[in-house]
């Protein structure tokens, strides 16, 4: 398997220099020489195969890029994942797991229950590292779309934002609106959002809010998941009813 | 929420001692005292709720049980869980992951591209370590069943000794027998037995052996998933198809 690196700019075949932590991710770590075979992805789909053409002691790599890839097919819906803000390393883990998982954005947010404060990610360091981790995992599976971050946003804002087709918020079974996930779904063909609570979950408040905000509440099944855990639940079950590609 | 222990000896109301790690527990990490509420479950689906009645500087402390209580409903199916032996921390997440999404039984087993060395399991301090981790996940999903987990053991056994009406193994999707395990699937109402790979993917000849044992080769979708996800997602799309509970 040749080695996948993430280019933003690349639209098209031709000669480029490769970012700077990605030529020195090549260099230092993967340690690759001048002539050797890559694969350049741009984060919105393209794949291109090549080889690196210059690999100076200051300055960017220049790689070639030649053929165009075909990378595996994106999921047949655009799901907007709507995460309640969790600590740190859960937070890395529902990032690389809904990228891995074919997400194609991610929306932390703010609600009455999140327990992290706002200083967690106010310097914009927490949304570089989420960006970072949604690549590391698009390099490692295969794909070549990365899915976009936002910046944390409080829930309502994200209710009135984000536009959907179908629209899910995850409850606990025992509310009796909630119908199983799957037991939910009908066809869909363009964009869904899908919100999961925070680790202590939601207010009644924000259950009300979302239902008038037509999203219809769902249950992951009768035992307590994890907060970090539940959209790789969510995604998978979505993909068993929808397909996977 | 009462705090929840395990006692695997208990089947009925009445007066019991704790098994030693679990009055610890109680005493000395959630310090609960005499008359404290709380709920103890056998690990076979049964739970009851009563309360502390002596708690000894030595020797057990001792509950009274006397309301059974209702548990989560279990999976509508009994899936055994098959996996290629993995490295500590993600087998870890496997089994913690597994048993709060249901699985009856997990059987690690050892095959061609393990790279974990048999002395990491032969003391037996593993499958002790897997065990804890399962009660653990138990009760934080408010799960009376703790899976059976088995010692590990070569992947041919593993085939020819676990019974199942229906059986599956999670293969790479280019693999042209390979179909989408939603795609896969028919009604089962009896036991099923799934089978992912060690991290570095199956060999041909397993792959035609668990074939020759009825095991029909199924994919999760066209990324390349890490192996510690996979058995979530394999277990979230069979309860999207077969029902939660």
């Amino acid at each position: 398997v040749r080695p996948r690196f993430y280019s933003p700019d690349v639209t098209a075949a031709g000669i480029f220099p490769l970012p700077d932590d990605e030529s020195h991710h090549l260099q230092h770590v993967l340690r690759l020489a001048t002539g050797a075979e890559l694969s350049v992805f741009n984060g919105r789909g393209q794949e291109w195969g090549g080889r690196v053409t210059v690999s100076p002691k200051r300055g960017p790599v220049m790689v070639e890029l030649i053929d165009e890839i075909v990378p595996p097919p994106e999921p047949p819906v655009l799901v907007t994942l709507g995460i309640g803000v969790l600590k740190g390393d859960q937070m890395d883990t529902v990032v690389r797991e809904a990228t891995m998982l074919g997400v194609a954005g991610i929306v932390p947010f703010t609600s009455d229950h999140v327990t992290v404060s706002p200083r967690a990610w106010a310097s914009g360091a927490a949304l570089t590292r989420w960006t970072r981790i949604a690549v590391a995992s698009a390099k490692q599976c295969g794909r070549a779309v990365v899915p976009a971050i936002a910046a944390p946003e409080p829930l309502p804002v994200l209710i009135d934002r984000v536009a959907a087709e179908v629209r899910l918020i995850c409850v606990e079974p025992r509310l009796t609106a909630a119908t199983s996930v799957s037991g939910a779904l009908g066809p869909c063909a363009g964009r869904a959002a899908v919100l999961i609570g925070p680790e202590g979950g939601w207010s009644d408040e924000e259950v009300a809010l979302a239902q008038r905000g037509d999203y219809r509440c769902v249950h992951l099944g009768p035992r307590t998941l994890r907060a970090e855990t539940a959209p790789t639940v969510l995604l998978s079950a979505l993909w068993a009813v929808w397909g996977w590609s």
